[in-house]
């Protein structure tokens, strides 16, 4: 980006436009997108400075702009990008993600086929604790260029927006270095970041052993690490791994409530691989989200149904990749929950272990494919809702006046084709808070 | 491309050259990718002329030049292709493709998660025959500008041969303009096609209702269609969609003899959805390769295995976006074919209705996380193995002196990890016939 870049910007040529406006998405209304179409591909999306101004046909949008002294047509004020017929939708939102990591493991792929299990991929030097290590040995530019380096493939899937967690340092200052690096990349990078920290990811190697491992491991997360998560700055929320055999929910509530009391929003991986009380904290602590719920238990449900109708409800937020990568593990009960009014988000996972999948495209695919949503019920899951699990709910996640103009543009005359296309990127064009951060074909 | 281009390219700085030399690919082969690994990223491909001229360490590859009269730093003569520490591959081949249609079918999705049925699709107006009537309806031209969009995406994911087929147009004038778009697209395209008749695709809409309705389209295909077919002179291959339902083990056995007889090899769809005697009849009939095989029966595989050991074997072709497409088909006996010694190869099955992937990365990705095969045996299927079911076996498929010099190369510094980054696309640039036909990020 240049200084001579104009303020405003004008996306016209559009089929639709998905403005998502009118708030977060639950029951009956997760499917309700709020679509603009024309099949005369005349609609239009006015930014400036930023921010949307308004959407819908061109004429309207132009006489909007005149009204307030703004000529589209001056170049000097206004680039223009044109949709082509396709459509236009807020820019993707990829609530949760493990961006920030070194090492791979792909080993482990075949280790599983092979028929290891989680311990005997431990014991071979695999498993989080591989990727722990590697993390600690990575410097802070090291761990940029990895994450530089996915950032740019989601933003080129259509995200503009992405949660990234620390959680492979499980010490003081590893953490601090992946948060530290987080920062960096939302600075250096058009894809906005919103750092976690997940010291409570796994119990930390030098702690394993011991009978009151994980109690331990907890009080060093609360004591050592917290503190000085709170003084970098950096993160704005608190994540737990609540998990049987990793934290219990009663660990899980003491790193969230000291957490909470140095202002860090607490969200939860809850009942991954069995019921494990993380939905019901997640309810209890009025979390942001509750992610994963590949398994959640009927009361967990009911908590997540009760906090649904609170003013700022606790987001499922559902993880298909994972699933798809990890053959066997559930996709979750995404109907289940819409049907109790539970706000549900979609995101990546993304992680060198369970989920190394850098495309939410692939994502919306997979709960349509898989999950049985629609393609708008998808659709808010990445953009309105998934704002809402991160808490910018009010300023993200939709084509609204006002919003952070944050756009994906699609080739696709309809968002209903958009998980339908399995494995093509569709994305030609991203705006980041009214500027083209991305535009054309990859050929 | 331009006159000026010079007549060698040398690829250089890969970490890992997957040369598949060595022949078509059985057995405990299946999984020998016969790979030059490099630490120090030292590793060359030479091209000349469009073709491969040697593979290996740097110094030895422009020695051989040298003692060619060939100075590869002489850049009149030689381009030069940075892979940049990650991994060539011979470029990837696509051998089951439905390339050319009209419409989309992304309704039919909801309908399914409905609880549709097949027939109330079809009655609903969806299916193939939704396909073939907007298929009928559109002009070459038309056909053209659709391929065109998916090639692109096609090569972008590193595909640089892809098979199409007819087979939405049940009838003579429109299978040929299908043919006739097939064989525009190859020339105007940097993707070499391969084109197959698939008139045998489903019971022509006119004669559905009549008590012989698929023998009498039979006869139309082999009495009109095939004569036209072999006089335009575009296909190379014959096709029939041999399954319970749609046309019998016989009336498949009468199209691909009445094709043979007109130079056009037998390929077939066998045994997607329920064993039809369709691998049998590929076997029988020494056809290029048995498609889908969702669930062939033993006396199937068994016919397979047998023909695996002539000269010229029949390739199981399996498919495994079609599978996730459709929740709850089979993925097939991808293990039990290797074991028995049937050579595998992979394909996107890219078509509106069941399969709109057009993405051999994510069909690698399907391949080992879905199928079992390690990331060698998945590669082997979309090279080597898919070049011998086009009967390319010769010429394309692989990195070695005199073929073809189609090349991939990928972000990665392993072709391990082909398949690990599910959903990312790792291409980095492709070389068709020695020209570099896609360079660069997309960001």
């Amino acid at each position: 980006m240049t200084a001579v870049d104009p303020p405003g910007l004008l996306v016209e040529g559009a089929r639709e436009v998905v403005t998502m406006a009118g708030g977060i998405r639950r029951g009956s209304g997760q499917g309700e997108a709020a679509v603009l179409a024309a099949s005369d591909a005349d609609l239009a999306v006015a930014c400036w400075q930023g921010r949307v101004i308004l959407a819908g046909r061109r004429g309207d949008v132009t006489r909007r702009l005149a009204a307030d002294g703004l000529d589209p047509d001056d170049l000097t004020r206004f680039a223009h990008l044109d949709a082509r017929g396709g459509t236009v939708t807020p820019g993707l939102i990829d609530p949760h993600t493990h961006l920030v990591f070194a090492g791979t493991r792909e080993r482990e792929i075949e280790l599983r086929r092979q028929g290891a299990s989680y311990l005997e991929i431990l014991a071979a030097g695999g498993g989080i604790l591989s990727t722990v290590a590697a993390t600690r040995a990575a410097s802070v530019d090291e761990l940029v260029a990895g994450g530089r380096r996915w950032l740019v493939e989601m933003l080129g899937h259509g995200a503009t927006t992405v949660e990234a967690k620390s959680g492979y340092g499980l010490e003081r200052d590893t953490e601090l270095r992946q948060l530290d690096a987080i920062g960096r990349l939302d600075a250096e990078c058009p894809v906005e970041l919103v750092p976690t920290f997940l010291g409570a990811h796994a119990v930390a190697p030098e702690f394993r052993g011991r009978p009151d491992a994980a109690d331990a491991y907890v009080r060093d997360v609360i004591d050592v690490q917290l503190p000085a998560v709170a003084a970098q700055g950096i993160a704005r929320f608190c994540d737990v791994f609540c998990e049987e055999g990793v934290f219990t929910a009663d660990q899980s509530r003491r790193v969230l409530a000291a957490g909470a009391g140095l202002g860090l929003v607490p969200r939860l991986h809850a009942d991954e691989l069995r019921p494990s009380g993380g939905a019901e904290l997640a309810a209890e602590l009025g979390a942001a989200a509750a992610d994963h719920l590949g398994v959640p238990s009927p009361a967990g449900i009911d908590a997540l149904a009760r906090a649904a109708g609170r003013v700022t409800p606790v987001v499922a937020t559902l993880l298909p990749a994972t699933s798809l990568f990890l053959k066997g593990e559930a996709y979750g009960p995404a109907r289940a929950l819409i049907d109790r009014g539970v706000p549900l988000a979609l995101g990546t996972d993304f992680n060198p272990g369970t989920s190394p999948a850098p495309n939410l495209q692939l994502v919306l695919s997979l709960a349509v494919l898989r999950m049985g949503l629609t393609a708008a019920e998808a659709l808010a899951g990445v953009t309105i809702n998934a704002a809402h699990a991160l808490r910018l709910g009010d300023s993200h996640g939709a084509i609204e006046p006002g919003r952070q103009a944050d756009l994906a543009i699609w080739d696709a005359p309809t968002h209903a084709q958009i998980p339908y296309w399995l494995g093509a990127n569709l994305v030609r064009a991203v705006v980041k808070r009214g500027r083209v951060v991305r535009a054309g074909a990859p050929v």
